[in-house]
């Protein structure tokens, strides 16, 4: 079993590494990182690069698909090089997952239309315009398309699909081996839980930003 | 602010994501990926590499430092290029914090002597042997030192620190950026919780591999 993770420019590190903490566990399984070209992608903060060891051309025929979002998301919307690939190995792949805006570049390339899907909280409108059927879950299940909600939702997307997979078993000893008994020390993780005019601040940036994006 | 995450070979890549994802969005902070050497450095799985931008010389000075976990932390409890860089920075750093058995790596540069500390649940009672007391708490802070559990411990040891650096408006900010309202599908993240044969059968694998390390 090949799971191929993709990488690109200004993805969020934790929407690739939460889904590959998990998924890479699965005995015999090769996790490969894959990007247009081979090489160092740096992280939506530019602080970090992770190493794509393939390229898009490498990887034809990977089981599972794991589609990270993060600010670049944006920019590929259009780019027919990564829609085309993600079109291709989706034709035969046994499972297509994404997290946070991930599921904005499976729904560009037509994998979602009809489906239900979800994405980060302040991305989720934007799965209408491809025919996706948005939904506020945290990680949604429709036929072989599992798609997370924001960043680290991709914990919760890869024990699910783990689960899928693997079984039961296999993934309560992952997330006992990673330890995941999550306890946040605040109460803030989603729009209805967090002070309102912490909601309010990230939707105002959010609108700059996407105004930004669109007059380029 | 600089904050300095330690990379070496066969660390476990969710243990340093998860506290950069959070604390790499402080306004302001500089995030630094460093290890002995600069370059690509492999986690435990083999499957990724993540760039260290800069060497332990390089990084003097910086005023949080986050020491991950994962496997290769057995092979450095006795590097004095590693532990006597910790030494060095912990002389000055604001904070200095640890995931998983990045706490062990701590306690052998001999910082966590008479402190409270955490680790991951299968390593917690190797922490006495370096005069640490180990508490089986998620997240732990005594002084200037905050120790979190096993891998994805590191988010709510990151979203914790962020409260103690930049108030609570800003984690809650950070934890609803990165949508962190975790949801895991199995309720298996900790031994108390997960099923017992489970737990049993990890604690023997952990017996063996530390038994290996031993015998080198």
């Amino acid at each position: 079993m090949q799971i191929a993770v993709v990488l690109y420019d200004r993805f969020t590190a934790l929407d690739a590494v939460g889904p590959y903490e998990v998924l890479s566990r699965i005995p015999g399984a090769e996790t490969v990182f894959v990007a247009e070209h081979t090489g160092p992608v740096r992280t939506d903060t530019g602080a970090l690069g992770m190493v794509a060891d393939r390229s898009l051309t490498e990887v034809t025929r990977p089981d599972v698909l794991v589609v990270p979002g993060g600010p670049g998301q944006s920019d590929l919307m259009e780019h027919e090089p990564l829609l085309n690939w993600l079109r291709a190995v989706d034709a035969t792949s046994t499972w297509t997952a994404s997290v946070c805006t991930g599921s904005l570049l499976l729904a560009a390339a037509g994998l979602l239309e009809g489906r239900r899907a979800t994405s980060h909280w302040l991305a989720l409108d934007q799965l209408t315009a491809y025919g996706a059927r948005p939904t506020g879950e945290r990680v949604v299940v429709d036929g072989k398309y599992v798609t997370g909600a924001g960043v680290s939702a991709g914990i919760d997307m890869g024990l699910t699909l783990l689960g899928r997979i693997g079984g039961d078993d296999l993934a309560q000893t992952i997330q006992l081996t990673t330890e995941y008994d999550p306890q946040p020390p605040y109460d803030a993780g989603a729009p209805h839980k967090a002070p309102a005019h912490l909601v309010e601040s990230l939707r105002s940036r959010s609108r700059f930003i996407l105004r930004q994006a669109h007059s380029r």
